[in-house]
């Protein structure tokens, strides 16, 4: 083998053991854009009041825990999580609302995590209107290829003062 | 140079183009550890009531975002995050409690995020006992070789038909 043809061959060498990943690399910018996608089929499932659809984002299994906005302080898993969107869709009649404003996605090639200011707003099964503005952080891994939804925390502020929840702040 | 000095060499360069960060590199592992040591170093000057402690934390500058218990529905900056703390610290008589439970790291070289259960307990300034679980979420990035907080989110749970918010579950 020549000088020259084994300086190629090392240098083909060297890049591929620069990229060890067995599966399609990532980068940030690549999470950022799929993390966006993601929070846009959720939002058009919340609309929808599909319960599928606003799940599909989550971690499988026991992984998740989500922290939202009514009790209990915590949910584990995504059936008992499933179980806390179908009684909140249960709540509405027709389609829902929902906006979702300053949004930060802050994300590497495997861990990201996004928040912001969403409203949500339907029409409660009494006819009485709902709308209010929560404050929404979830956190991501990419696992096996995919990213997936492994925390959610979704709430209103509070007075401890007067013990009363503040459904009624507008950014 | 003899073939088996260039491979040696081109196995050094080769190293040497796998490792491009010019910083001291961070594992996900060194990551998890730096955070849960913020955290300790956080719940210590969190029951001193120092204020400086505390946002020792966070990136300085207007790029933290943090979603407090209490209103407004956000806070943007540093200096309107430490205003809020010093404010709390003053509701109280002497020292004051924090207990973390549950708490989960997900890190990456660079970008990370942890959440959990925190009891926080105290005495009011007029002598009333304080204790209350809340839930909290931090978001973090690795500047310049350290991590700091960029996003906060700690809430109750709160019931959309009393509007109570949940100050008394416990986990």
């Amino acid at each position: 083998m020549s000088m020259r043809r084994s300086l190629i061959l090392l240098s083909i060498l060297a890049a591929a053991a620069c990229s060890p990943q067995t599966e399609k690399p990532s980068s940030a910018d690549d999470g950022q854009r799929e993390i966006r996608s993601l929070l846009g089929g959720w939002s058009k499932a919340f609309r929808n009041k599909d319960v599928d659809g606003v799940m599909a984002i989550y971690a499988p299994g026991q992984e998740l825990v989500a922290y939202d906005i009514v009790p209990p302080l915590e949910y584990r898993g995504v059936d008992a999580y499933r179980r806390d969107y179908a009684a909140f869709f249960e709540e509405f009649n027709g389609p829902l609302d929902v906006e979702i404003r300053d949004l930060h996605i802050v994300g590497s090639s495997d861990v990201a995590f996004s928040y912001g200011l969403e409203r949500m707003a339907g029409t409660l099964r009494d006819g009485a209107p709902f709308e209010t503005w929560v404050r929404f952080t979830q956190g991501y891994r990419r696992i096996g290829g995919h990213w997936y939804a492994v925390h959610d925390h979704i709430s209103v502020p509070a007075e401890p003062q007067t013990g009363k929840a503040r459904f009624d702040l507008k950014p």
